[in-house]
């Protein structure tokens, strides 16, 4: 930490802030200038409030120069890390693709859609058993026979499976049919859940908050890596902003800050992150470009009956055209997207 | 819903338009100007995702025009509710002020802040035993012994109790101990959480979502009352914009909005709001100013040395002065904050 | 300045940040920790772009420690600045009230409403001549001749009188017609107009721009002081957020803010940064118990009929009761708002 | 317009409302529904201020149904706007790509910035002579001098030359020197400068400012063409958001929005969307991939001696490397960069 005296702060000020960060165990360094005196503090300490310091008399600044993470950052692991759950790597060359429906709806739109997205080079199959609706009165998922349905349809397809955990009460069940667990961006602070899932060792998909900022991100990975889980895949989604033309503004930016803070895997969900189905393709198709380690969109047969977000799922001709238009881009900047 | 057809759209697009409408249940009117032609869809369905009408060729802009939330609004509902616990009751002419420290330390901590609070007029005494901290590496809080001394305090100083409750089967528990669950901000669209307090009859205190409009905010407190559980407090306690000199920007015009759009009683949580002490009074007598149902403030007695969020909390002297400011300013609007 | 070296940084890659800083004119002092060496720069230098040190190699953290502005700091000028103008004072123990249409519309127009406002105690008319309109096809204003009806208006009711700049070339003209100029939100950053006002001796009120930093707002400010003209009044009209509700979010917390780190006064404009006349009377009251040193509110007779904005004013009567809560409100909290 | 009156609304409420609509010239057309009442207004008005509806007794929504902008949307200019100067052109099945120094320092700086530019690809040149500098204290550019050792640059190398404007009054001068004028963020409204700009035949490149909607863009561009200026080349160069890491959020949706939305050609900056080097390739690569008509780089050969902005410019060897992988995304969409 180095805390950054006022010019008018007293001895006697510069003293007691002094004595209060020896007091908390760091060793502390003065610098002296003219007008402004610094005070460095070396110590490995990663929750202090700084607040603390900030309003003692005298002080002008505080600044913390230890990230606040530590297993998810690169500081202490350079090498990137690689989350394999069968056909599908991430983090490494490959760049690979979740798809499927919003809401499993039953067994025949799945099978219908796994068939169509595996044929297009998906690697995983996505599907919603329990929804995280706005509305109480809006369709709330199909449950556990839905993730009968998904891992049904992941074995018929060769594909792997994920779908969205919302309670911590669902984890012994959905262990049985998903490979990867996903977050929601509502649950990204829900620290309870995230450390249940720190236990386990399935791989997990974390959706970056609407509010959350990269650090804020990368501490609820911290959450889970904590209890030992390390195969934490990130997802940028959307965050919020003034602009409302999309449901969210996809920080597509955050695809390389994420890879200059941490090892971890960032993939990118344009469905989410747009809201509108004739957005989805330009995202995608920039999400990559700008070095995403994967993908994660909706698609659906007939999304003008779909029960849930219709308006932002590809048709499966839409979604095989992305595909194509992927590859040569992944090409462009030296990686690859397997033909289905 | 209306829905405004582009000046182009021909009429087999209007009527593709006009058949899904009523494949939903609406009763449909067609206006036909020079140019333009609105569709009119009149019918009582909360769940339409109103987006499958926007990607429809043809289509300008689609518009809701029943609000999504119904036991929440005004509109079947005009007059107040007031929420009692014990002397405290919220949404009536008297502003209450819950106060307390942000998390449970010890008995004698909790006891030298009751006293004083109590003294200063405070009704309710708030605590945390469950704390939602950003890094899995900070104190988590005592857990059920905390709240046993917050039960204890509050008995010992004829003041209501609340504290936060983190996860669902926490809830049998904290019912035992105390008269208010609070409902953190990172927790606001936790649906499951959600659903379960709308099983209970105790009142809950919910807080807004750092980037949750006042719709979404409202249609969280739909999902506590869609269970039957009427007595919702909203607590406006600040969201996320890019301005960071202040942790959360208090989002004070919040008050009138939802006094307006809904019957529930609103609070201000100054301390979170602001994330510094010396802007807790200003923005505590800003919120009194613009109408607010009661108050939620961090007081400890020494705040240097509290285990959590020491820097937002008042002195008990300054809390003391700060009420009798309140005081004042709430008989100069017609209302009134009783003595200690 | 203080530099955060990477716990990886080499002994070559601190030194050439070192010499860096030292050809800039710093006296460097390095602060050597167990993993972490920090750079402390010392140097009164306002104009160093931070980011060629945050790109340097080995580089962690760059943090500026001088505030960027140094004429409208605390740091410099502790006493508040008070602003006199005819008979209103911005920054002393009394708030001042200005208000009036928010277009000149006829003479008649603003006679009526200054009438009515002066009797309710405001101090200081305004009323604008040339409008900032989003849209092209919209009313602009009455120009130089509108500035006539305010100046015979203000000399007629013993107001001092206030209108918007919107250009350079338009200063000599209205330095005829008023006592105060205004910079809209929209020219928060307009340099030349800035450096333009910096050298005249009339009040400038600087509206803070829709999406700019408190500190942008104080550099803003020294733009004109850097001039030599210091009677700057500070507006708060509301920032840009997520929620649209309200047409802006009014930052309330930026009055307690701005004193603290500024000598300059600081009011609000509570019809501006709501949008809707049934927020103005809360804010108005939220902004003076939060220690706005005046307001700025938009009054019209007949609002239904005003050619821009009448959405946002406030008819005379309630504007006269307003005036009646406010002087409590001041009295609460130690200050005055002088009977009309 | 389309009214949506309350379901309380009396009979009497809603004929006050229609007979208002009527004396604005609108056609009136009521739906009457079981609960609802819906008013569709007719008529070709865009300078209506929809909030003096939504502020009458019985109102519950107010939605515009006609776009603000007209000559800037596609409903009434269904092609693409090509905008051609010398060799570039942006809006057409070419991706061109601007290039240059932040500032002009001096003729050695530009040429050979330009020389190495040219060669890479580009085909226009740029380089601020009056620079908009958030202090007062910064380097404001080398103004007129600079302007002449652009076009002398530009005509060298046989590129085209844009360059900023800051204020009215340097129009007639910066016509003789630059090919393109660039209106910066901070003045996207500054309404008088863009009717300047709307009178004189070269093309504008207008910024997006910091907190503009995409609605308030086109609206800008209005400004111009409606003096008769259509070659506007739009410019997304990020808004401000609660993510701090990068200077701005680069909004990569807003290209096929603004596609969407209107037929003139937008380009994107990834320098100061991101304000660090390392982040300007992958933007610049997700920009083109989404569809971008072009691209605005700043490349300096000693950036680390520039006087602004050096931390976020491309030395020209970084520059060639990245014009490679963008010839290789265009071509993957279906568009191409030529070579220099």
């Amino acid at each position: 930490m180095v805390i950054v005296m006022k010019d008018s702060a007293t001895q006697v000020l510069i003293e007691a802030v002094s004595e209060r960060l020896k007091s908390l165990g760091f060793d502390v360094h003065k610098v002296v200038g003219v007008n402004k005196t610094i005070l460095g503090a070396i110590g490995d300490k990663r929750d202090i409030d700084l607040r603390q310091f900030e309003i003692m008399e005298g002080v002008q600044e505080v600044v913390r120069i230890t990230e606040p993470y530590k297993l998810s950052g690169r500081t202490f692991h350079q090498d990137n890390t690689v989350v394999k759950v069968k056909d599908a790597s991430f983090g490494d060359d490959e760049i690979h693709v979740i798809a499927g429906p919003c809401s499993i709806e039953s067994e025949e739109q799945v099978f219908t859609i796994a068939e169509k997205v595996k044929k297009a080079g998906a690697t995983v199959l996505r599907g919603g058993a329990f929804k995280p609706r706005t509305s109480p009165y809006s369709f709330q998922g199909l449950g556990e026979d839905g993730l009968k349905i998904l891992k049904k349809a992941g074995e018929e397809f060769h594909l792997a499976t994920i779908s969205e955990i919302m309670r911590e009460n669902q984890l012994d069940m959905m262990l049985e049919y998903v490979d990867i667990l996903q977050v929601g961006a509502r649950n990204m602070q829900n620290f309870p859940l995230l450390k249940e899932l720190g236990k386990i060792r399935k791989p997990i998909l974390l959706k970056r908050g609407m509010a959350a900022t990269i650090e804020e991100f990368l501490m609820a990975a911290e959450y889970i890596m904590a209890g030992g889980n390390y195969d934490v895949i990130l997802c940028e989604r959307g965050i919020r902003t003034f602009e409302n033309y999309t449901r969210n503004t996809l920080d597509i930016s955050a695809i390389p800050v994420v890879h200059k803070l941490s090892h971890l895997p960032i993939i990118v969900d344009p469905s989410h992150g747009t809201g509108l189905r004739d957005k989805v393709g330009p995202m995608a198709r920039a999400a990559v470009a700008a070095g995403a380690d994967g993908l994660t969109i909706e698609v659906h047969h007939e999304p003008e009956k779909a029960l849930s977000d219709g308006a932002q799922s590809l048709y499966p001709y839409q979604f095989e055209r992305l595909m194509e238009e992927l590859r040569m881009i992944a090409w462009a900047i030296g990686r690859k997207i397997k033909q289905g």
